[in-house]
């Protein structure tokens, strides 16, 4: 096989592992907590409250207008935290590589994931690949966990929803799932659909500065969830 | 298909997968923080360092002598916080289950991760599921993700190690490893093997109360990580 894609020895733990680490992923997603690479990540953190999320990225096709699935990872476990209130500080990345995976491809996706993080202002601190062999998985699944911590006075959830409460909506509905759903099934509209997929903790967090009481908060690109879709 | 096996519609988001979730996943993992089913768990921990690492469990096959993938990914995140130094506390599990695996499969399995996670002492308090079509996936795929706290001076790590430092090991080498590739490349031994994975945090927290000084903790089911061997 090609030396330019994934081979089942870059998920081995050996010397090709390290160096698919070291060479690809430290680079854009390295800190001083992630650089350590020990067998997890150990994080200084204030009492309190504190979020922890996880989410499973298989959309397919993992490229679609206005992103991919390396973006749509990052922004989702961050909004899945910024959805219980919290302020999203550290992720998790777990990679399953289907064998025979281009690097360019995965250079892409990693690229897109660095800089969903500087965006949303989260760490990746800790993560793990591994390489499955030729057909075992749909080229690329990506894993993202997350914690975050809850400012005191904030207490969201759907517990907490009240008749009568008023629903604001933060822009249009079913711009993701409609884009991925006519790239894979080769649909056509008249209008041009493109993911809105995005990072909505900086908003959250202004809307809880000026409303603390806010009582159930959702994020719109999710909802379907499985077969793909996300 | 058979109504025994894993639909799409099982990671749709819709009626299915919140019965899979009600009467397969909650029944086992329930905890008044899972309980929630938010979009993330809320935790409250004390102050100080918290450790937190991720693993995606990939093992061909799915059913080996001395375990399966559903108490090996339990063990496998608990030993990680635990080679922190740090109590594991809480779990997140995000599966990946193939359209057609069959449900009594998937229930010997949730409840491997349950007894698994009882006898460790750790809770799971958020996940995710999502269902891939036939072919895109091999069977089940399992992420997990933990949080721990590490204890007021303790501090382990490979940067700690020292020429001079005494090895001690908890017991055989390999156990694991020679079963998992055994079982799948149909090879025979003279000597029955089977998979010695176990959480080790109860052991490692006596270590640490004797001797907090010590320096590295290694996993001794990791070592090969990818290819499915893990």
């Amino acid at each position: 096989m090609a030396n330019d894609t994934i081979l089942l020895d870059h998920g081995s733990g050996g010397k090709v592992s390290h160096a698919l680490t070291r060479d690809l992923l430290l680079p854009v997603f390295g800190n001083p907590i992630l650089n350590r690479l020990d067998d997890g990540a150990v994080l200084d953190i204030d009492a309190g409250r504190l979020a922890f999320s996880t989410d499973t990225y298989v959309v397919d096709p993992i490229f679609f207008p206005g992103g991919n699935i390396g973006d749509l990872a990052i922004n989702g476990t961050v909004n899945d935290l910024a959805m219980c209130g919290a302020e999203p500080l550290y992720l998790s990345v777990g990679l399953i590589l289907e064998e025979g995976l281009a690097l360019g491809d995965l250079k892409k996706i990693v690229a897109a994931m660095g800089a969903a993080a500087t965006k949303a202002d989260v760490k990746i601190v800790t993560g793990d690949t591994k390489v499955v062999p030729k057909g075992a998985a749909d080229k690329i699944f990506i894993n993202t966990s997350g914690v975050g911590r809850i400012p005191e006075g904030i207490d969201v959830g759907c517990d907490q929803a009240r008749s009568r409460d008023v629903v604001i909506i933060s822009g249009t509905l079913a711009d993701h799932g409609a884009t991925v759903l006519t790239q894979r099934e080769g649909l056509t509209f008249d209008a041009q659909v493109a993911s809105d997929s995005a990072a909505l903790n900086h908003m959250v967090r202004q809307i809880l500065n000026i409303c603390p009481q806010v009582s159930v908060l959702r994020d719109p690109t999710r909802g379907g969830g499985g077969n793909g879709v996300e």
